[in-house]
């Protein structure tokens, strides 16, 4: 079982509304459990910049069934995985990223958002992530 | 000027309808007219491998400002420009791509669709971009 | 679900015997349903050359669920889709790719065979994929 | 002399069970001196963020017949090659890799491994290195 269509559909509506709410513009992108693209809103005025980010954002999360951030914890200086963030292409390691997991804890996809300042990112992508876990 | 999320879902949800209608999985790409991705949906049961080409077409269809099919003119055996499609990073040049241009010509954006016969990919690109035309 | 370790051991294990009986050196490669690699052996002999092609032929088949030589029929000349070979950064079109499918056609991984002659690649890969069927 | 096909197995199964002793799905690789991919295995629930950075691992120690982590030592704060880590395409410098040598401190080979904790990771592959010494 990977996301569906529908259900990432979801996932970019609430994050898109929170983005609104915000006022932020935002890129908002779903893969699947395999790191491939399911679907992808890139909001009027958000950077081009942020493109790129959101989807490793997004990666990095499937990659390591976590958080973006959380991957950080492991390569910060004085962290056990020094270069961690150079491993498969180069990860996105700040918050935005969050994967999104079946009961049973399988990753079916992850939810990646850029484009405002880090903790409005986070909370437009727990919008989104909520979205998939109410299904 | 270039193309609003309004209208990058209003093309694909045209192409998604046609595709439905259809019968075919289809992955259905927008991007602006500096090819940086603006909107993206891959249905259910479409190929993992239709991702790529359908970017692919779309970012062709922007680069030359005309559908994906028009480059092979120039690349395919006897032609002109041998190699054409090695450039770029590769190109698509078979249809399903199709450059959405401003009244005056200039390229807003481009769709690209991948996932059915050529034939079918070049129909629903179709009704996506009639979706852009008509506003 | 996508392929396990016992099963991708249990397609490696069935190519492989048939190579040996063969006398062909091969590359044989198991990947899952996302294209990410899951088991791999490189015979002793096997040329070099063979690790790439044996990752390429899998990636193909489970990128468009078919076998690696089906793909030439859409991009041989005077087909409908030429240089879809150059999609998805380089597509291997001949025999010994073949996606490995679940009993509702789900695509659930594929395996990769290079190192002898095509038509040996081909009875390898067949070798290897019946072992997953019987399961 | 390179590592063989039987060499390379060893070294899988002595790593493979070590993982499972200690609880851990692991992605282990195994590649010969001159860091070309001869076996691997990625045991059902690693990451598949563990992939890319097993490879890495191995293709770190082969590369500079050391241990991956060896080379933190060079290129970390204050160490006298700073960026080192960006070379050869991005090497991976904290533990888990091992280059296999022959009596003569040749290189044959090298193991990478990740999935767990680094020192578990490290642990692995001692374990699977020890297999290959044994020989």
């Amino acid at each position: 079982m990977t996301i569906s269509i529908a259900q990432a559909q979801a996932v970019i509506e609430a994050a898109q509304a929170r983005a609104t709410a915000l006022g932020v513009p935002a890129v908002i992108s779903v893969i699947d459990g395999g790191c491939h693209l399911k679907a992808f809103q890139r909001m009027d005025a958000a950077p081009l910049g942020s493109i790129d980010i959101a989807l490793g954002k997004a990666r990095t999360a499937a990659l390591f069934a976590c958080n973006s951030e959380d991957v950080w914890e492991y390569c910060k200086p004085g962290a056990p995985a020094p270069g961690l963030e150079l491993s498969n292409g180069g990860l996105m390691t700040f918050a935005g990223g969050m994967s999104l997991k079946s009961g049973d804890g399988a990753v079916q996809g992850a939810i990646g958002v850029s484009g405002g300042a880090v903790t409005q990112d986070q909370e437009i992508a727990r919008a989104g992530a909520a979205a998939f876990s109410a299904r």
